[in-house]
């Protein structure tokens, strides 16, 4: 299957299933209309002469990539599509060489899914409630995870998630502060917000407007790349997500200044048309394309793209 | 029922009652789509981090809003809607602590609807026999009617009122003075309107393209605020209206300097989906998408809105 | 019936004749969606208050005008529609206070035209075969029209009239040496071309993209009037056409420096639609639009019209 | 039949032929929507008034065109289309006055195709087995072709063919040194590739996205040409190709620099609508229409064409 056949099986499986609720956004969606579009204003400048051996390979922190694609952080969606659907997602992360972010609720088999192998981000929602927010870190952290983040755009609850209040940057180093693994905070979007996480001690941030599911009207990645970065320079690894669905997708991203990109609802898709197999598949295909445009964009791995490869 | 669901209902409830023409507007209806478009074109600077309580409640001159929300001047549809509409209208206003903005002709129970707590203003068209003007503000100023104006930009009537003639600073100075109420001017457009409604005395102003009732090509407020504030600075409040549909375009209104936002066609299709508790739903869904909207953007109270929180 | 209601039933009209052929443009078509619209990136700036009494009758050269409208050059699509379309549309522009240019062939009934009183212009294509055009030219004197003119754009014909060449500055300046009446240059849309014609010793010009009909992907007049008014200045007056379907459209074109605007198609939508009658209420319709656009924008006459009007 | 007509027919033919597979191009056909879009960002300036007589005729090198346009390289379509469809296109080429471009497989009967008169162009992948490209090279100077080249963008292979490896600079010079011909290098995209043809001693190059064959959101040739000629100067002549599909757009690739234009999909539309009257009649009409506009934008011949007749 060609990733646009996944896509669509996996389209027509979810609403079968009473599942594409998932694939919605909030209010006019204007979200997900323009993490769509956004990708059409960017073309690449080809070199196709003396063109370089590439690899896909990346190392963030002390995590080694095979491909530069991280799950985007979720829990309750991927077992509503199968079962065991966890299980399969994280062998399928596994084998491709990705990593794999969960969301909240903590998934009950988090120490199985940390087992299978694939390096497991938890990240926490900030909960009214502080000492859930505690209580979630100390699982996460006993299960074995690599990283524990919080979702610090997420400080009004999303569409399927309420109960959260805003948290401040002395909270977030309170938490730096009691945790042993690095600190992964989610849904940075302003230089604003990537002061206040290097302040609080963040090891590594994901720019991201939450995939349409918070409010209305947040920009793309791209539109905030240039200021975030003029904050955050080399200090700590960006990850970035909304909307990606092809290789030469994760390519613009990473051009931007990323180091890797977040997939949300292509895993849903890939698992809903055909289980662990789709979710290789998924991520599979878009390595291929993304080797292939960066081949011919003269990239030689993820950490050397850089914008003057984009018109 | 969300705002999409009151809106798609009152629609339905307008075209069977054989009153779609009010959502209609002159010639090729332009400036209706230009309305909904313009929106599109900002996006928001989220601060997700550190983020305040907020507090949608305002003041303008002597008057006290929970929401920064008035009903745009209108009669005549709300009562073809529903008999009773505008006392069910000032109910729904008075308990989400809005405001009431009467068009002409001046209703036969205005001292009813002033009776129901809700602040109300009526505005008067520029009829070209002005002894009709102004005994229509003495009307509204018998009622008790909190502010008195007048349709600057309905100098030559609209799509259902003709017989008015464009009206003068002079006429509006003199106006000015007979009357005891803050005299607001309601359709400027231009530096060279808000000019003269200084010069005029006015004590606020509506900036607005009268919702394509006017004339067509007019720009939407959104695209004429700069010139407009370039003239009136701090001196008197301004208010808004012309397309807003959700929380974040009040936001976007707000932060563009306007200080409350007239609401007209969503008022009239709450209505018509389920009466006073149809638009009540509509003004408090949009408070509580303005109230996410400001808390993740950092702005604590309507009059702290400012253009930095735009992208 | 409105504007929308003639257009509509003028294009079923010629479609049950088999006629809407002469709606149609060349090639991509290109001409004509973009004719359609530039009109919607202007908007305009009101001014409301202190509003003045407008009028839209003008003057060129030594013609009186009611509405600064003309039939734009043409004459076979006419009788077409009505086999006396052209003495109905001659009796249609005499009452409302329009012109008429006429096109090639030079009607049989050119005579009996012009004895209805309206001025005519009578436009001729350069047939390479430059005796034919002196011909007409004499006919056209002797029939007594007002104007007397040459399309230059049509130097390799148009899609229905062939065996054309193009024209140069010295034949230009010869036909201007043998006729009494002043000369129009139809088919200006560049500088050069401007340049041109003032050299040839035109009287007048028009600003033209013919409709559509000679040659694709031409700029509209609205594209190229500032390059052509750096050469004209106020030398001679200018006339524009091309798409113009609406009051509010003809007043950007006046805004944009053209002293009156052609009308081609709406005028045979008209005419099908209903007849004289129906050309009237095109006109009458249209005129009515500009007076209200002009008395809301301050614009006293049609000499007055500026891009300040603009946004 | 116009060109909308061979183009709608050509499209049946294929479809019912189970070839529309040749019409699509690679991933979400960014490209394919690209290259037609981008001629619509360009209008003529027109120079009615003294236009020149013009002539199609140009020169590139040793070879005499009547029509600036070449077949661009293909191979295997055009037999899936009709089984002697090659000898066809070259014969029609030869009699319109044409250049043929051959891709890979060279064809079998490549000997006869030149016999035909047609200039010859024999373009070659770059396999991996680079013993097939120096073969392929022998084979084409054998049979005669005027000019031989390399496809430097497929590197990683197309749509259809697979097991390519990129080139390098190094290897394009010791290509150049062996053969007897000029060397023409296809799908030159950028100032950094157009630097390396220059240096491994390109005759000539053509600046194409492939037709969306090899990888997605890659620019148009126009996006790039301004880069390119900073490049290439006047040093070697430069072709194009990308999406033209009528007189029109060939004049804007002239503009931008082009002394040839490239044309593949309307061959093989031609070639499906009506065999090789169809190939001939897409080349006729396209050429009269570039006559036309040239014409009107007083271009007298294709190496006179310049960015100041666009708009």
């Amino acid at each position: 299957m060609t990733l646009d056949e996944i896509y669509q099986k996996g389209t027509e499986v979810m609403e079968a299933k009473g599942l594409s609720d998932n694939l919605e956004g909030v209010e006019t969606e204007f979200v997900l209309r323009h993490n769509e579009e956004i990708f059409t204003w960017y073309m690449f400048r080809q070199r196709a002469i003396n063109s370089i051996e590439v690899t896909t390979r990346t190392r963030l922190l002390d995590v080694e990539f095979q491909v530069p694609i991280i799950l985007s952080s979720m829990t309750n969606p991927i077992p509503q599509i199968e079962e065991d659907g966890l299980l399969k997602v994280a062998r399928a992360l596994k084998e491709v060489g990705a990593m794999m972010s969960l969301g909240t609720p903590v998934p009950s088999n988090l120490k199985e899914l940390v087992e299978v192998g694939v390096p497991v981000i938890q990240t926490i929602k900030p909960f009214s409630d502080r000492s859930i927010v505690m209580k979630m870190i100390s699982q996460a952290e006993d299960a074995g995870v690599t990283w524990v983040g919080i979702e610090v755009d997420a400080g009004l609850g999303t569409r399927r998630v309420r109960g959260c209040s805003p948290i401040s940057a002395d909270e977030l180093k309170e938490i730096k502060q009691r945790i042993s693994r690095p600190l992964i905070l989610k849904g940075i979007l302003s230089a604003w917000d990537a002061e206040k996480a290097l302040e609080a001690g963040a090891d590594i941030i994901v720019v991201s407007n939450h995939g349409g599911h918070t409010i209305d009207y947040l920009p793309h990645p791209l539109d905030v790349m240039d200021e975030i970065i003029g904050v955050i320079a080399n200090e700590i690894p960006i990850i970035m997500d909304g909307g990606f669905r092809r290789g030469t997708d994760v390519l613009k991203g990473l051009a931007f200044g990323a180091q890797a990109i977040g997939l949300g609802r292509p895993i849903l898709l890939g698992l809903a048309a055909d289980g662990e197999e789709g979710v290789k598949a998924v991520i599979t295909e878009m390595a291929e394309e993304l080797r292939r445009v960066m081949t011919m964009t003269g990239v030689k791995d993820p950490a050397s793209a850089h914008k003057g490869i984009l018109l």
